[in-house]
């Protein structure tokens, strides 16, 4: 067997510790005569793995205990509904940040249950940038004011925590989740698709402060869309997706064995550090963007001659370094490098960018 | 290793041979050097097991071409919101037949979005039955008439397909599908959660004909609850449950092998027989559904003495055999009895009753 260096933006690559465990795990857990995927989720098995899955991620998030966390399905782009439809909650709009693909997904869904204001946009330079705290044209009568810490597709992330005052901070953290510290009471709500820093796909969390639980929905919102009917139920009002939640258990354990959250941030800055100087070294190779709002998990780059990069993909994956064709709003080239991204890949995608470039530069 | 018998209503026992597989793969699927659950859903690698079980699914259903299958998150306690939010279509309302938990929870979210008129409820006697044809108080002018085939904490199961003319037939599948052979053209639409004879948890499979899929939904339907969204994209809008979606296309490849849905059915319906016979044979056991309605997936019996429950399943769960802990609102137990229990994991079941009726009678 012979793993690849996988930069895929989500799916991604898992900790190869977490794999094998669940590979060992799969027939019967812990001597219970099952598949984890077999197990009732309301029996002592699955409950206890579901607990210890809730109780890992608030320590390693240091999440408050005014916080709950909800593990649903349908991936951000559900939350992109779920979001205005319960925290409106009778005003009239909220204020939304756009800083690209995924800003604007959000905003177009909002706009279906509420008046969306657009604090702020860097459009103009094809967001390339976030904007910064004196750019944000925030309304106080807002319900909240939603934001994109980190855009999977521009690679563009902000260098701060945007300041709200009373109006609740809601945050798409799907592809910036869990990759350093976050201070979680300065937002009223986090959301995550699993499938990047988490585990697999379909599953989502969902962080939010118990005082923005209310009954007071839009008109016509179903009762799986309401965080209202998840809460009390422990994420368990129906079925929830049971596996993905245990492999974001194993994942949550592999963190704290890697030194928490802060010893991820410090690999991370590091991994992050060593391929945007190699993109920086060469003008064979570039990223657009700002350097105070690169993103550690996602950097995408173009190479001085397009005409090559079908060969730069064809020859990288021949050397074990595989997903790294760039989004087709993009072009070139991304490299995820989440988590679960070992330094040693993120060096050998440096090493082969360099031989790359010697043998076509 | 020992695996138990598990009677799970859902999640529930898998094929042990798809979890083997499954094992096999966990780390390096097929040569790829990357788990099923690291890959990108538009690789070529997930979009050929994508289509492998879509096509597998429509071979083993016999699905028209007309017909549409999707891979959604949810479960059926979501498609109880969508159902009306696309199929509605500008009419007034629709017809539900209520045989029990799960038909009321689909006719409680259906009434946010139109009128329900209950075409028919065996709510009298207990849900201890399936209302006849000529009791289908069907109104022509219904957007469709929804029903349960098979409630799973009941136990009761239509002995056959209601007819509805030209109104579209929805039915909630979600512990029967795959059971046995159906004929697709007789319904508008099908769904079905796949925790019980699909694959994990997480997981929704719908089956819908293109006419019914269009963009005349309720007004504030979510892009995600919206039919019309995920058909063009091959349930890709965003990204779908992938490792569910695999491991639900190894059961279809192992229904496959054990003769299809026709080689399922005949199995079934021994497993079902034998079960019940044991039940009936003897005045310790009980179970309360009308001989032509009984469930041959969920089997629900009560204990002559319910002061023994708790020693009947301590004593089961020592040999082996486990979650046949009834619903809290039936009571007693219920063995959940499907595809993938094999026929000795049923005989074992009535061996042990046996015993424990000699014992205990």
């Amino acid at each position: 067997m012979t793993r690849v260096f996988n930069f895929s933006a989500g799916p991604a690559v898992l900790p190869e510790e977490v794999l094998a465990q669940a590979k060992e795990e799969m027939l019967d857990w812990r001597g219970s005569g099952m598949s984890v995927m077999e197990m009732s989720h309301r029996g002592k098995e699955f409950m206890s793995i579901a607990e210890q899955a809730d109780a890992d991620l608030r320590e390693l998030m240091g999440i408050p205990a005014n916080y709950k966390v909800l593990f649903l399905q349908g991936g951000a782009s559900l939350q992109f509904a779920m979001v205005p439809m319960n925290l409106l909650r009778g005003k009239a709009g909220a204020d939304y940040v756009n800083t690209g693909a995924w800003s604007k997904k959000a905003i177009s869904e909002a706009k279906r249950y509420g008046k969306v204001n657009v604090a702020a946009t860097t459009e103009a330079n094809k967001f390339t940038s976030a904007p910064a705290q004196a750019e944000l044209a925030l309304d106080p009568a807002a319900a909240y004011v939603h934001y994109t810490p980190n855009e999977t597709i521009g690679g563009v992330e902000f260098p701060y925590v945007p300041e709200t005052d009373d109006v609740p901070l809601v945050a798409d953290m799907s592809s910036t989740i869990l990759s350093r510290p976050v201070d979680v009471s300065r937002y009223g709500l986090i959301y995550a698709g699993a499938q990047k820093n988490i585990g697999p796909a379909g599953l989502t969390v969902v962080i939010v402060r118990e005082d923005l639980v209310t009954e007071q929905v839009v008109d016509g919102t179903p009762v799986m869309l309401r965080y209202a009917t998840h809460v009390p139920d422990g994420s368990m009002y129906n079925t929830p997706p049971t596996y993905a939640w245990y492999l974001a258990g194993l994942v949550f354990q592999w963190l704290k064995k890697k030194g928490g959250l802060a010893g991820m941030a410090e690999i991370n800055r590091r991994k992050a550090e060593r391929l945007y100087a190699a993109i920086d070294g060469s003008p064979f190779y570039k990223n657009p963007v700002e350097p105070s709002c690169r993103s550690w998990m996602n950097v995408p780059f173009t190479l001085a001659n397009p005409d090559l990069d079908a060969t730069f993909l064809a020859e990288a994956k021949k050397a074990g370094l595989v997903t790294l064709k760039g989004h087709r709003s993009v072009g070139g080239m991304r490299a995820s490098i989440y988590n679960a991204m070992p330094e040693e890949g993120v060096q050998a995608l440096i090493d082969f960018m360099a031989d790359f470039e010697k043998r076509n530069g």
